[in-house]
């Protein structure tokens, strides 16, 4: 505390992320990064930015990155926004779009910075209960409400909305904000881009840092008519002109172009998360049906903080959130087939130690 | 204007960054970059960032380089805050530490996104005008205020403040949070860092855009007390846990470590500066005595807004704001002796012409 801090500062709770440790022969399976090296041409691109151009501003608008991801969507540059990280993106979306009279709608169970967001910019708030089965109902969301944010896959359950429901939701608020944070949709789940036409409250956000192998690089975008655009780019010219530096606009551009490369790898992903689930279902888990690069998952007679330290002594880290409803679960990033198998293997000798 | 924004978006007025034109033969005199390529160190460091690490988020709290940073400077990585680019930095400091109930103080002609930081976080603000000669007078700054912010060396106008009126302001003000932005300082100005054991109301705001050459990375960051640097901490918590990404950790690491490649090119471009300021007032212009990588100039018979557009149609860019007081002025950046000597060969001509 301290006299000299604006009156916000006191009243913020920070959002902690995974942890980042450095320790030999660690598993990190903890914060759902890519156990897959991003594409060589990625690499490629960033090599080359490293270059005497670098004492040059990057492109203050990302167009030629805007313009790649826009194409692929059927979408023009103007109705792409690019940020660094998702992060940043979706900052900037609640302070832009989420904050009105009426309070900003998202799950209970859901991605942890939400709240922290809402509370950055004083936007008011309510949480929703996800139902028993641990799934968005998207007729709970038919109250007053000013906006309504949702992950799809929900993080950290995995569990996806179909279309037909993101539809109903957005028929149902016409005239509120819909954001649909598509953080882990390419492994699975269905992107809400295609309504964009026809749905002028709708933002899709989506990152490189999870499908494209790129964590370490920054890039998230948002997909949205130009209404919504637009109040993005007002905030983002009126925060940081360049949010993207070279390396991260060619890299991005480089991995983006690479369809073959991002379509080989994430079918990996989904291959193992499928085989590590079923693993999982063996050792007496019950997992929630996933369609992101993780599974939700929970042992009927062990609580989910034993085991995750259980699995940290053996230089194993997975996420346990000690919340209220989910803090049985373990979050459990999917790994490569043989880092999935090192996890079993880990949690059959937990289970079988103490039983 | 939509029904989807925020309240705060339909206030917004965006800043407007010097131009980034794709011209062949172009001279770009107009945004302060370096005519330098970055240390070959930085360089090397960005490429072998380029790697399968990438996959893995960057440490989110950039502690190497804290740590480095501080190190020059006599301070812990706890009291060193690194952003994307000081922009970042800068929007960071406007929320978390310049938000009080009476006004935030900046001069009338400074850097142009002040009002815009304020406006986006809602910060009532007063501008103290420059003297006649363009300076700064910190006496001029003594009224109730919430906070006060100064560019040192000022932009656009290159004059710098000596330690000596720094130290008068922060005693002056000892409840008031005091950021001197230092964008341009390592041309020839005195730094305020060495203040900050001093003065816990003392934030020091730095760039790796200028003196190293590396605009195109989005690197910066500010030096103070813990107390100041811990409000800066929580809002990048609660914004984006990583703002930096690997490649510009490492990048500005490895910059920061190269002192001989700053201290050899710092002095070109000092040197380069006094020379096309003699040129200048050969001219007939009249030069500001500028301690940074640009000059900011008037030519007694001539309209700025008639030679920026005249050099212009020669494929040399310069800066010209059109704003009261200093509509007559072009900034200009300092590039390479021959660049100079382009710049005064075309004005020359100008001159001549239309004589």
């Amino acid at each position: 505390m301290s006299r000299f801090w604006s009156r916000i500062v006191h009243t913020l709770e920070p959002y902690v992320p995974g942890e980042q440790p450095r320790v030999a022969n660690l598993l990190k399976l903890n914060t759902n990064e890519s156990p897959y090296g991003p594409s060589p041409r990625a690499l490629e691109a960033i090599g080359a930015a490293a270059s005497d151009d670098l004492r040059l501003y990057p492109d203050p608008s990302s167009l030629a990155l805007r313009e790649a991801i826009g194409a692929s969507f059927g979408l023009s540059a103007g109705e792409v926004f690019v940020g660094n990280g998702s992060d940043e993106v979706l900052a900037h979306v609640f302070q832009a779009l989420l904050n009105h009279e009426r309070p900003l709608l998202f799950p209970d169970i859901t991605y942890a910075f939400y709240p922290t967001y809402a509370r950055l910019f004083g936007i008011p708030y309510e949480t929703v209960a996800l139902d028993e089965g641990f799934r968005v109902r998207v007729e709970d969301y038919r109250r007053p409400c000013g906006a309504i944010i949702l992950t799809n896959p929900n993080a950290p359950t995995g569990i996806a909305l179909p279309l037909t429901a993101i539809r109903r939701l957005l028929e149902d608020h016409p005239d509120q904000p819909v954001v649909i944070d598509e953080a882990y949709v390419d492994f699975g789940a269905e992107s809400a881009a295609g309504l964009i036409r026809d749905h002028p409250n709708l933002l899709v956000v989506q990152t490189f840092s999870k499908s494209r192998s790129l964590a370490g690089l920054r890039v998230g975008f948002a997909l949205g008519q130009r209404g919504l655009i637009e109040a993005l780019e007002r905030v983002k010219d009126s925060f940081n002109s360049y949010p993207l530096g070279r390396p991260a606009q060619a890299g991005a551009l480089a991995a983006w172009q690479d369809r073959d490369w991002f379509e080989h790898h994430t079918a990996l992903t989904v291959a193992a998360r499928d085989e590590l689930s079923v693993a999982l279902g063996g050792l007496g888990f019950g997992v929630l049906p996933s369609r992101a690069n993780f599974l939700f998952a929970r042992h009927p007679a062990r609580a989910g903080a034993d085991l995750a330290r259980a699995l940290r002594e053996r230089a194993i880290l997975v996420r346990h959130f000690a919340r209220p409803r989910i803090a049985d679960f373990l979050r459990i990033t999917v790994g490569t087939p043989a880092e999935c198998e090192r996890l079993v293997e880990a949690l059959r000798e937990i289970l079988a130690r103490d039983a």
